[in-house]
Formats: structure tokens, sequence, C-alpha cells
């Protein structure tokens, strides 16, 4: 294989993170119960196995006198986030220090692999080529659900037949609330594979009272703020472009609160102060109009506006259109296919939408007319991810201005950050955090639990000081209606904003409209200055100002 | 100001970027002509003051007995590039070192600042703030050309107004020719100010047999290669995206070819290439076409394909169909813009069409359609630059892969990487070329010379061994036709053929198509291994192997 390594590449494979004290020696710790416990007739109901255990963190002890050999497999789930290769490798470097006669197997592209049994073994020989570098590409992942009775059964088939003795599934809300049933149907079975979950989303929104943070989601902003760091820099010096930059991360702002903090852009979005408030996109369009005329009458032609790609679920009317044109297209789809453009598009369906619906689509342009009408999913329901967003507000605000006489020097620029961020090297914090995850992961499964989470505790402290727990998964979930069905899920983690990351952007925010306060982060550094290589998002900073160490 | 500093900056401004042996004291330098001289009667003709100058490289030898106080005014001029800060900052520092009675003085906002004489003082105090930094900010860029008589003059007079004996241009072609010129007008009117031209430009076509490298390619290329193997780390990872990244860059594709060779993408179009295979538009979309169809014979539904910004115009084609569509936009501007719909704007045109522009606009969507008709610059034509190419192939491929039945599993995602490699934090090597760079030019201004371009060779090798030369301007004009009138420029340098980068490039990529390869460079490293931090762009070193050191 033409593989040639970058220099850095190198760098990395022979890079070793640090381990939190506690995880140095495995054998010498014994589990302690949390100081809380589960809630929840209902999910009590759907869980009788697993529900009501005890969380659990870890402290020097007696240990475990006896440690056979195990065998686990172990699936990546969901969406990319750097780091997901170190939790594999934390994961296999433990079960090995606990016997070196334990295995590792991958399953391939998510939870596909272990209903269809597809697999690969995991060696030191395999593992050297992936350690402390980015994306999922070890094993692959794959959004499939382990849903149906049909693919329940074949997953328990699958770890029958290899005799695992746990399945360690890495994976955001939803692959973890997987996670909880199969631990749930596997003990029912009297099948002896344990279950581990462990909280992975570069959209930080995978976060509670016993998680901290998700992995990946230091790494994203990181990579997210170097560039939009790089984009004021770009807006101060041209002095002519107004960049609009959407920002992935689906339903909650984290990401946008973060990287904001990182770089202090003159305007911010925040999908749930959008929500709390009502807004609407006339308002959103006013107020973003408002600040380009403003600094336009102190000879600013140009600055820097991110929005959360989760934006457009938070606006009312927004959510009300999508609502009202879904059914309309699941009726009318061939008909609207065959048009030939936007505008004919919207004259077919103009007669069917109420009068808020016609308003609206009458100040969108084409391109997202097309994408509203034609970009559907497997369901025919249009795929709100695909609407951009940045392009939708461009085009609201232009039309603003221009009502308003003062579009001449309006010159907008659209970024769509993504994909760029989910698979770098794994920052610091993120490589340590998740060699630690997947050795706390082995830690869980040789104290004999199923059903828990992999977490770590104290992790605004240096990695030293990092607490290894457990968390039973059902302990974080609650009823949600889904199409038309009641069904546990993890509740996601919306910005809070009473919280501290909100207050000190809400407060910080006020002299970025008019003034240029840009703070350039640079991009991600491996070496040198602990103070840079080993910075934490801030978000996680502030929340601890608040909320001080639970252990 | 409520400017916190990163962490990442505070580093960057406390580093002093190490010094070419030869530049260390520069007192003692004394210059030797370089070993050719000028040709071309026309050019001549052009500029009699100052054609015919040789070229002069510094040793160490008698240097300079007096060193008398000089004033000295800079310029930014055209687009940003990493390392601009640093050239000012190597200018102050030197002009200090041979006189601290020195002074600097930067024009603000590009050649308009010297035109209006807007300028602020540049003092150690000021520039502290820039050490080492990204972007243009410090005093602004603009894009004015200092080309009509009036604004000569005023130019002149601005110079005369501050009795300054030197102006520095730090620029790209256009911006040096204007040096040139500059310096040809201030001779002949006795006015005693020097003019010197530093090469800038991230596109990496501003190079010769004397010019080595424009400064701002290394960094912009280092940042798009981390994203790009992000890219291409999640494309492996998630296997269901086809990515098509156009990169900034807009003529020649040296910033492509770089890219490329850094991260190993499953197709690379260069416009070069096409622009000698006289390549249509639909054997292009039929090369990608069939790229993704043999990939996905191998179960491969992803893959990553770079599209150098200036593809456009080497198209014949497109070419052919921009300079038919221009007088017509011309002509019925008013009504295309009146038109709801890219539809019938096309319908209105339709009728005055050639059959190959129809059978062109046939093939393009609405979005591209609108793009073409509506974005137009002040004269009325269409705007090149704006034309997103990246959407045009993902709708001509599209539409290809329809015709055979295969477009079921290509799900395209566009990216444009520009303005985010414009202001970073120059790489070591821009930070330290850029401050030997202003050095560079402080050397030439102190030895008397105008018209030159300040310049270093040497660049593949240590920074101990780079040597400081000056080049005259007229050297390396040619004449060229522009809007029908014959006119000095300095030539651009296109992809070459038969050069070192390309042929690697071409001998390498044919293993890249179909098996995955994928490099993955990482950001840009300040700290840490030299082999890592110090890197040169593979373009500067593979120039090298075929031809050595000129001195």
């Amino acid at each position: 294989m033409d593989h040639t390594l970058s220099p850095l590449e190198k760098a990395q494979l022979a890079f070793k993170p640090p381990l939190p004290l506690l995880l140095e020696k495995l054998s010498d710790l014994e589990q302690v119960p949390l100081d809380f416990s589960s809630q929840g007739d209902e999910i009590k109901s759907l869980f009788p196995k697993t529900f009501g255990q005890r969380g659990v963190h870890f402290i020097k002890g007696e240990g475990l006198k006896k440690q056979p050999p195990l065998k686990v497999g172990v699936i990546l789930s969901g969406g990319q986030a750097a780091g997901g290769h170190n939790v594999i490798i934390g994961l296999f470097d433990a079960l090995k220090a606990f016997n070196e006669h334990s295995t590792l197997i991958g399953f391939l592209n998510g939870p596909q692999g272990v209903i269809e049994n597809q697999y690969k073994e995991l060696t030191e020989d395999v593992l050297a080529r992936f350690r402390n570098t980015g994306g999922f590409d070890l094993i692959g992942s794959g959004r499939t659900k382990i849903a149906t009775e049909k693919q329940l059964t074949a997953s328990l088939e699958t770890c029958r037949q290899h005799d695992l003795n746990a399945l360690v599934i890495i994976g955001g809300d939803d692959s973890n609330t997987n996670a909880a049933i199969l631990a749930e149907v596997f003990l029912g079975k009297e099948c002896k594979t344990q279950v581990i979950g462990v909280p992975k989303t570069i959209d930080g929104d995978l976060k509670n009272q016993y998680i901290e943070s998700s992995f990946g989601f230091d790494t994203a902003c990181k990579i997210y703020s170097e560039m939009i760091g790089n984009i004021c820099r770009d807006a101060l010096s041209a002095k002519k472009y107004t960049h609009f930059i959407k920002l992935m991360g689906r339903s909650a702002s984290h990401i946008a609160i973060e990287c904001a903090l990182q770089t202090h852009p003159n305007l911010t979005i925040i999908g749930e102060e959008i929500s709390f408030h009502n807004t609407t996109l006339l308002e959103l369009t006013l107020e973003i109009a408002n600040l380009i005329e403003e600094r336009a009458k102190i000879d600013k032609h140009y600055g820097v506006i991110l929005i959360p790609e989760g934006l457009i679920e938070f606006i009312p009317e927004m959510k009300k259109l999508i609502e009202e044109l879904n059914p309309l297209l699941a009726l009318h789809a061939s008909k609207i296919d065959a048009l030939p453009s936007g505008e004919k598009r919207k004259a077919l369906l103009w007669p069917l939408l109420s009068q808020n619906a016609q308003e609206l689509l009458n100040i969108f342009p084409e391109t997202i007319i097309n994408q509203l009408l034609l970009d559907r999913d497997p369901h025919g329901n249009i795929q709100v991810s695909h609407i951009e967003t940045e392009k939708l507000l461009i085009a609201t605000v232009r039309a603003e201005l221009t009502r308003r006489g003062k579009a001449e020097r309006f010159s907008p620029v659209a970024h769509f950050f993504g994909y760029e961020g989910r698979c770098g090297f794994p920052s610091f914090f993120d490589a340590t955090y998740c060699n630690a995850l997947g050795r706390t992961a082995a830690l869980l499964i040789n104290h004999g639990l199923t059903g828990y989470l992999s977490c770590l505790q104290n992790l605004q402290r240096g990695v030293d000081h990092w607490v290894p727990c457990g968390v039973p998964i059902t302990d974080l979930l609650v009823l949600e209606e889904r199409k038309g069905k009641r069904v546990p899920v993890i509740e996601k983690a919306f910005v809070d904003l009473k919280g501290m990351p909100f207050g000190r952007f809400a407060e910080l925010r006020k002299s970025w409209g008019l003034e240029d306060n840009y703070r350039y982060p640079g991009p991600i550094q491996f070496f040198g200055p602990k103070e840079i290589v080993q910075a934490t998002t801030l978000t996680l900073s502030l929340e601890h100002e608040k909320a001080p160490t639970t252990i």
C-alpha cells in the first residue's frame, strides 16, 4: 500500500496519551456506588432487568483477584468524532493489561456489522497505524439502529456465536439508548454479553450530571474556531465581506457558543435563544440587517456571523412551513420533480398553502425553494439538515437591506464548516480523554457491569485527577413521543440559557457587534506550551465554575 | 479594547523568526551583480530609466560606511496572504538596525492610501501586537491600481510630502508591475523615493527563475491540506459522500497540485492540463462519472475530488459561452433581472444563442444559470470567479450518472476552501521568509536601488543558507494585450506540465483513483520536531530537484 504517512501522522502514532492516576494500574481498583439513584416508573417497566442499578466510580482498593481472558466486540456508531480510534485502543490496551489472552474484534460499519456478523480482529499490529489518529476508518461506522425483533435476534446470535463477554458501543444519544435496550434484551435472554456505551458526538449535546462532555466536541470546536478566526482576520483585513458561517451541530447550539467564546464574531445566533423568544425569521432578518446597517454607519462594511446548523428547527414559522409542506410533497412528489424550475414548483403548490406559508416562501430565493421541495428523504419528507440556512439568511437580509436602500456595499460570503471538523487528529484533550474512556469501558466490563456508560469526571482538572465512573444508561432515559410512539431516549442537552457558558457569552457579546474584538485561536497544537496544547474548551471550564466537582 | 489574546497568539507574538546568516548583520554586506541581464526592446522603450539594471545578490564584504536615517512608506496590495505583517516588521527592524532614527509609515487600505495620503506611523509598540500574526489588518489592503496620470501625480505628491526615501509595495504580479511603473515615473520626475516590491500571493503563480516562491502559498496550502486531509478521512469513515472541493487560486493550479501531493485525493483537476488537452466540459464530466462508477463497482460510494478555482477559464467551451453571453447580457440586463426564475431568463436568451451555447446551458442547473446571468461586475460582465464550479460539476456528473442509471448512491458534498487560508498564522516558513523579505527590502533601499523586487534564493535549504537578492522588475515584464491595449505585465507562472511537481503528481495519482491512499497532513505546527514545523511545500522541494541552486 502506497500510503505515505505525513510527518505529523508519524509523530501522532508514536504519542502516548498520559493516563489518569487512577487508570494506571487497573487491577488495583474497586468500585464505589455513586450518590444517586434511578427514577421513573415507565422506564422501570421497560427495563425490568437493568433498571435501578447504581452508578459507580472507582478508587484504589482491593481490586479483582482473578482476571480471566475476555473476548470483547466493539462498534462505532453514527457520525464521526475525533478520538474514536483512541477509545478502541484504550479498550484494547486495558483488556490486554488485565489478561494478555483477551481479544478484541471490531464490527464493521456500525451496528449493521453486528447484525450481519461482519467484523475484523483488532490486534496490536492493526491498531499501531491508528493511534491518536482521526476518523472512524479503522472499522467504519454506520447509522443503522438495532431496533426490530429480527435485528435484536441477529445481534444476539452474533454475540453468542463469538461467545462475547462484552459489546462496546461508541455512539451518541440514540446509539447509547440502543445499548441500554441490548443490555436489557441480552440479560432477558440469558446471554452473557455485557453492553457498555461510550458517549460520542461533536455536537456536545450528550451531557448531563454524570457526563461532562462527549468526545469529539473539543477537536471539532478547535478546528472550526481555527477557521472562524482566520475568516475574522480576513474580514478585518479585506474590509468588504460579511461572512455567514454555518456550523455543524444538528440541534443544540453548543458548538456555536464555544466557537463564539473562542473567536468573538460580530453576531452569533443561538437556536435555543431563538426558540425561547419565539423569534420569527423576519425578526431575525431585521436583527442582522440592523447590525449590518449600524456597522456600515461607522464605515465597517464587513463582519462575521455564526449560524448553528440546527437553527431552522428552532424558528417557529419554519417548523410550521415544513409541517405544512411535508404532506403536500408526499401527494404531489412526481409532479413537482417533473417541473423545470423552482418558480413553477412554487406556483403548483401556491393555492394549497396557507397565507403564512405563502408569505414565507415569497422571501425565499429559488435555490432554497428547490432545496425544500426537491431534497426529500426516503419517506418523502423535507431534509431539514440539507437546507442552506446561511444562504436563506443572506437572501432575506439582502432583501431587507435593498428595501432600505442600503444593500449596495453588502457583499455576503456563505460558509459551512462541518465535515472538516469530525475527522481531524484528536486534540490532546480528546486523544487523552478517549484513551481513558476506552480503559474505563474495560474496567466496567471487568467488574461485570452491563447497561453502563463509560464516563470520566473532573475533566476540567489535569488528566491526573480524572475519575473513572460507570453510569447506568437507564438513569439517563426519558420517554419521548417519536412517530406517534412513546419511546425511551437519552435526553438531549440543549444550551442552558441560565448556564455559565451562555451567560459569559451573553455578557461578552455586547461589545462584539460594533467593535471588532476578534480572537484568533489558530490551529490545534500537539507540541509546545502546556497552556496551548492541553487547553480544554471554554464551555467545559465555564460549566465547572458553576458546578464544582461531583466527587 | 477587550481583545483577549488566544494562548497561541501570545506565543506567536513572542516568537523570533531565525535569520539567514547573511541577513544577521546588514551593514557588512556588499552587492554583487547576478549573472543575467534584461531583454526586450518594447519594455526598454516603456522603462527608459529603469530598464537594463542588473540583478544583485549580497555577500559578506565591505558594506556601507554611512547609514543615514531613512523614512520609508509601505503598502499592502491585493488579496491577503499569511506573512504580510512579518514583511513589514522585518523591514522595520532592519531600518532601525541601520539607523535607529529611521521611520516607517504604513499607507492604509492599499495603494488608495498613497493616492489619498492616508497613513499611520508604525512604531515598535504598534508592531508588537502583529509579530508572526496572519492577516493584513495592521494597515489594511486594497485593489486600487496607481494607473491614471492623476493617481500617479497624487502618489508622487504623497511621497514628496513625506520626503520618503522609499516606498515598499507588498503585492502580486499586478502590484509589482505597478511598482515598476512608479519607480520609472519617480525617476523621471526626479523624485528621490525608491520603489521596492515584495512578491506576495497565495496562488503561487508569481515565480520565475529568480523568485522561488511568493509568500503566503506555504501557509494557504497547509491550511487547505489540513482540511482536505480531514475530509478524506471523513469520506473513508462514512463511506457515503463524494466531496467536490474547490480550492482558491484564481488562474494557475499550483495550490491544487501542492494539496494533491499532500493529501492524495482520488481525483485532482489541473486547469493547465485541461487547457493543454482542450478538454471539454462533457469530457471532464465523463472522466469524473467514470471514476465514480469504477469506484462503485468495488463498493466505494465515496471519494474526494479537488477542483482549482480557475478551472472554468481553462475549459474552451466555457470561455466561448462567456464571450457569447457577455454582450447579450449588456443588451438585456434589465429584462433579465426582472424575470422571476433562471428558467425564464434562459428562455429569453434562447433564440439569441448559438447551438453550442444552448447545449451547454441545457446541462446547467438553475443555480449556475442564475450565477451566470445575474452576478455581473460593474461593467456588466459575468463574474467568472463567482461561478460555483464545484456545483456545476456535481450537476453535470449527476446528470450523466442518472443517464447511466448509476446515480442512486451518488451523494455529493460541495466545499470551497478559500478565505480561511489567506489569514491564518503564518507557517514557520512564511513567518521566517517574510521577515527575511522585509529585511532584504531594507537592504535594497539602503543600497540605493529602485524598481527592484526583494527576493531570497536557496529557499529549499535551511534558513541559514538563504541568499538575499534584488531583481529588477523590468526583467520580469512582458507585453500582453489587455482590453485592447498592449501593456507591460509580470508573466504569471502556470503549472509546468513538464516540471517536477506535476511530474511527481502525475506519477503518483495513478493509484489514487481506485485505491484510497489518502494522506493526512494535520494542522500547522509551530512547536516540536523540526521536520514537522519547518517543512516547506513539496512544490518548492520538487522544483529544486530539477533546478538546483542558482547561486
